[in-house]
């Protein structure tokens, strides 16, 4: 929930005064730390702090309530027990402060006594319009030089940069402050929303977009605050700038430690679906802390590039082989130099050298040559962007190299990462080069890695702007289906109203016949065509197959007859008391693929679109895909592109290609109705056949739940 | 190729003196650097410089030529020009000299004039028996202090340590050494092979092997000398210890770059067979630079895991939380803690710890609390080990928990691993802990992985020992099979011949009748039993398929005598130049799941395994398991249980269970045949189809390609 006042959060981030309440003097105290951090890191406005035992507080006057203070204070840091913080946030927003970070702990994380107090505290939050973080976090950052704000209990502040980092865990920002330190990596802002009963990580994302200091946000997460307000918020960002995220399990660990016995598949299929909101919006998923920070680097480092063509410039081998499988394997391109750029590359390089891509100057070439063919391989168009790896010879230091590189750089825009493995004195260079724009890694995958995501996120920013499309469709017949289900308590919709609400959407539907009897069946089936399926018709069985209710490939009357006959006595003895209503013929559709198209709902995206080949594929190889909806074209496309067996769609063996245009119609309508009728719980198409292009999609079996809350009683 | 004459490589590595050819004074000259090093390294034996053109080297006496030696060198390491270097170590050989390091370049590596004089190197190595290394190699490095040799132009000597170094990229090496001094990692040893014209990477597997002062060995490798021989001498080590593997792309950058726009999967399968090759032989493949140094690291150690069980301790959740996801992600157990120990951990911890795993004693612990709950937990038999993760609290300090866990770690033979992520003066920690046997990670997804392998190898060391099986088969009848089809010219053995031969080989296959015309078909099909298949049997026809040569799941006589007809029109009109020899009415294999099982011959690999689902499966997923044979029962189990595809063998949706027994057997003699006819150069059995456990299997399409050589001239 958010009670923020302003959009950018400047109240948090740019307070002119801060009181500190719960202050302290105690050794071992966060009221003693936290206030002695504001004081050390430099605050440019007025700390001020709360605290009835103390006179001064590290040697600043102490006020014994928020009524004493001289002045009201932009944000108050509250560190007294929980049960006081209610309290203290209603004096505070009484007195009229805007922001409250909230550092105590004992509230939701505790259970329900704690739970009860934190709604105490987001109410006066709330009264008053105050920007509330925590409650149970490690406090806020802001670096920026004219504020310089520590409002944590770490004493260390990162180094001034671009890189905002949001974070779910206290803990991890404190580690990653001391990282940061380490591996120089500078920070914007610092926000750790503990129990994120204000400001949560979607109303973050909106004020660092906003925010000129930060280029690069990063976010750690164990759940989201609400899966669809992000898609939003984090849509609305990675237009304009990147966005990291681990996601870590959200489990409880329990939970966690019983599926490391069972293996079930729920958790990770959950795991998927944060995997498909990711792409859906943008955000850049890291696999681990590491990658999180290697990737970090590279985007502080404001290096663009232009597509995924890539050159490795080495003087060995080795990293240089090692390199180019991480970009095959990061899907960047190696492009060979053409013959004119390698005229002009050989008189400068050694005649072993190796003009290729990986290009291996070998171990005899100087920093000139490191300059000379850098400069000549950034200026063709040839490239977006180049990896530059250096190894100890007798012939350079890691300074001459250095220099050499930003030497070629600064003649072009684009970009060049440095992996100088094993150079000595190896910090003080990369330190010179990453200050200069060019990040240096230790390891020649970690660079690729870094250039992969650098493409990846060029792409996205690059996409075809594509919009959700309406299609015309017919609203009462739907309406007409989904109340008749209602009406007569149906949760699941019968067949026909199913197939009846789908049409209303522009679905397809083999054409259907009923029958009552075999003759009525053999002439039914004359008058669509063979083959033809034939299915017992009955509210009383879904499962028609288990009860030999579904005959199939049915090629002539004969077929026709016996298969009714047999259908006949089958079911009735499988199902004797399912009340039968008849069946039905039905046009059997030949050629084609069978996928599954399907609409969930679930608590914390809402409607999500399912896509997959069904079956086995599905059940044995998780092999689907997930969208929130609604679903632009371009998210239909590439829902339908992202499976493994896509090259099955695409046609294989020399089968023509399926009819994808038509299949991603079909996904944007199901999303146009997942839209419209909220009350439609779940919908499967299974299978929907997609036919040869040109040949569009019918659906063969269609299931729709409807919500409890839409059913009434019979 | 070996021309080794110690298998222990002492000649190599425990020399009492040695040579260099080729020291030098003058600046930035390789002879200058490597004479140099050895001095500075503090060589426990003699060194000599060998140069016309100097009077010392290195303040140390310098000889004309070998010949003026005072004594026989043990080792010689010869930096000349590349033309020189045969006529010296045929000197070196002819005077006793038992090892020789080629540093020089300018042979295989530059082309054929280069290669020729490689051979020349090798050919006066051979005739003495030497042991060579290189050509165009980086040098050998013992860190033995009884020894203490440097025989590299690195001047970086490694610290002591316990991890073998063998590479094939001689760049890598100068980096390794300046990376593992910077990260503390020990070596006992370091290989650069180069060229391998004669000590290759098989050798050095044997010898480090032995050797008692290396206990994990790493490999760095962009080809293998020989995959078989791989195979054997890894498989020789890895039961004693672990054996780590880069195995980086050995297509030339050219190929590479080239393979980046088409996407040809031609090489990622062949990548997949080392895959299977280390898996084979017990051998870690590592992904990146990183991950192989993190791994090394933490077997360098020598901790073991007996199990997959581990305790996860905390003093945060977010860091607890992304160890907990890898932990699953590495194959490794969160047991819960069961209710007794959770009552002795109780007491200790504040009342809000999580007694669950991870177990988040919560940040206001104290190292005492470490000490107590680590000492706890290793002491059940709940768990198989430990991973500690302490982050910043007022609480404690780096030095005050490395000191606990390593007390509570000093009561169990369990494996402990750390995570101080950001603790201050972490250095020092990092350095106190992994000196006792506590090795520490930065992040805590890397100490998770490093666990996970140390599980890995564990299974690996105690997987259940089987055998190669020898099953009785007819080879009187294999041998006519592959006689008659070799005298025929036969490439391609006629379906029968393959037929029979697998049969010999204890394969079975449905029972086929001949049949000439539609009435002989009716009647075999009679014989039979219904369903049967029909398909046309012609020389001149591989893909029957393709011509309408095939006809399945006929149920009938009508059934039959119609698709006789149609099948006589339908190849006569597609084909029309082929010999038709007649019809095959075969029983109809039903039920059952189609699996492909192939031979394929590797000149690096020999006979290769071939097990996948088939069909798509292996098309479009590359869902496929190779394994060189012979097979042992556990590899054919492994291989079965490897594809993704495997739980549909299993039975899911209550299908029941296949025969895996039959198809392990299948494969072992698959296996058989192809070590004891080493003629077949292919073979595909495609489908075979397995039934339900107890049913067996059944081959229904058999093809058997000869070698060309085995062919005779009809």
């Amino acid at each position: 929930m958010t009670v923020g006042r302003s959009p950018e959060l400047d109240e948090l981030f740019r307070p002119e005064s801060v009181a500190v309440i719960g202050a302290s003097n105690a050794p071992g105290k966060v009221g003693t730390s936290l206030f002695r951090n504001i004081l050390q890191a430099g605050f440019r406005g007025v700390a001020y702090p709360v605290n009835p035992h103390w006179k001064s507080v590290s040697g600043v006057r102490c006020y014994p309530t928020i009524a004493d203070l001289p002045e009201t204070p932009d944000l108050a840091i509250v560190i007294v027990p929980a049960a006081e913080v209610a309290r203290v946030v209603e004096e505070l927003g009484a007195r009229g402060t805007r922001g409250v970070i909230v550092v105590s702990a004992g509230f939701r994380e505790v259970g329900e006594t704690g739970a009860a107090l934190e709604r105490a505290v987001v109410a006066a939050a709330e009264r008053h319009a105050m920007s509330l973080v925590g409650p149970n976090c490690f406090g806020v950052i802001n670096t920026d030089p004219t504020i310089s704000l520590n409002a944590t209990f770490s004493e260390t502040l990162p180094p001034l940069g671009n890189i905002a980092f949001v974070s779910q865990s206290g803990a991890l920002c404190a580690g990653i402050l001391q990282y940061g330190l380490a591996e120089r990596i500078g920070f914007s802002r610092f926000v750790s929303v503990g129990n994120r009963a204000g400001v949560d990580e979607n109303d973050l994302l909106h004020a660092l977009g906003a925010d000129p200091a930060t280029r690069v946000i990063l976010l750690y997460v164990e759940s989201l605050a609400n899966g669809r307000r992000f898609l939003e918020a984090a849509r609305a960002v990675t237009d304009r700038k990147p966005v990291l995220v681990i996601k870590s399990g959200r489990t409880p660990a329990g939970e966690r430690a019983a599926r490391s016995h069972t293996g079930s598949l729920a958790e990770a299929g959950r795991d998927q679906l944060f995997d498909s909101l990711f792409e859906q919006s943008g955000v850049l998923r890291a696999d681990t802390l590491g990658d999180l920070f290697r990737t970090a680097k590279i985007f502080a480092s404001g290096l663009v590039l232009d597509g995924p063509r890539l050159a490795i410039l080495t003087n060995s081998g080795g990293p240089g082989i090692v390199a180019a499988d991480a970009a095959i394997r990061n899907g960047l391109q190696l492009p060979l130099p053409s013959p004119a750029t390698q005229r002009e590359l050989a008189p400068r390089l050694p005649s072993i050298a190796s003009l290729s891509n990986p290009l291996d100057m070998t171990a005899d070439v100087g920093a000139d040559q490191y300059r000379a063919t850098l400069r000549t391989l950034l200026a063709t168009p040839e490239v977006d962007g180049a990896l530059v790896i250096a190894t100890p010879t007798g012939t350079m230091t890691g300074a001459t190299v250095a220099d050499a590189i930003l030497d070629a750089k600064s003649a072009s825009p684009k970009a060049v990462v440095a992996c100088l493995f094993g150079l000595t004195d190896l910090s003080h260079e990369v330190e010179f080069l990453e200050e200069h724009g060019v990040p240096a890694f230790t390891f020649p995958e970690e660079a690729v890695e870094g250039l992969g995501r650098l493409a990846r996120y060029r792409s996205w920013r690059t996409r075809p702007a594509t919009e959700v499309r309406t299609f015309p469709v017919d609203r009462a017949a739907a309406a007409d289906a989904l109340d008749r289900a209602r009406a007569a308590g149906q949760g699941v919709l019968p067949e026909y109203a199913a197939r009846s609400l789908l049409a209303a959407y522009g679905l397809a539907f083999p054409r259907v016949v009923p029958a009552r009897t075999a003759d009525e069946a053999v002439r039914a089936a004359g008058s669509i065509g063979f083959p033809v399926v034939l299915k017992v018709a009955s509210p009383d069985i879904s499962h028609k197959t288990d009860v030999g209710g579904v005959a199939v490939g049915l090629a002539d009357p004969d077929a026709v007859r016996s298969a009714f006959e047999r259908m006949d006595r089958a079911v009735r003895a499988a199902a004797p008391r399912a009340r039968i209503e008849g069946y039905e013929v039905e046009a059997q559709v030949t050629g084609g693929k069978e996928v599954l198209v399907g609409l969930q709902r679930d608590p914390d995206f809402g409607p999500v679109i399912v896509f997959g080949m069904g079956g086995i594929y599905v059940e044995v190889l998780r092999d689907v895909a997930f969208r929130l909806a609604p679903l632009r074209t371009l998210s239909a496309q590439r829902m339908i592109r992202s499976i493994k067996m896509f090259p099955l769609l695409e046609g294989i063996r020399g089968e023509p290609p399926s009819d994808l245009a038509g299949l991603e119609e079909a996904l944007e309508r199901v999303s146009q109705l997942a839209v419209e009728r909220p009350e439609i719980a779940e919908l499967d198409l299974n299978p929907l056949i997609v036919r040869p292009a040109g040949q569009g999609v019918v659906a063969v079996d269609a299931r729709v739940v409807l919500a409890p809350t839409s059913r009434s009683a019979p």
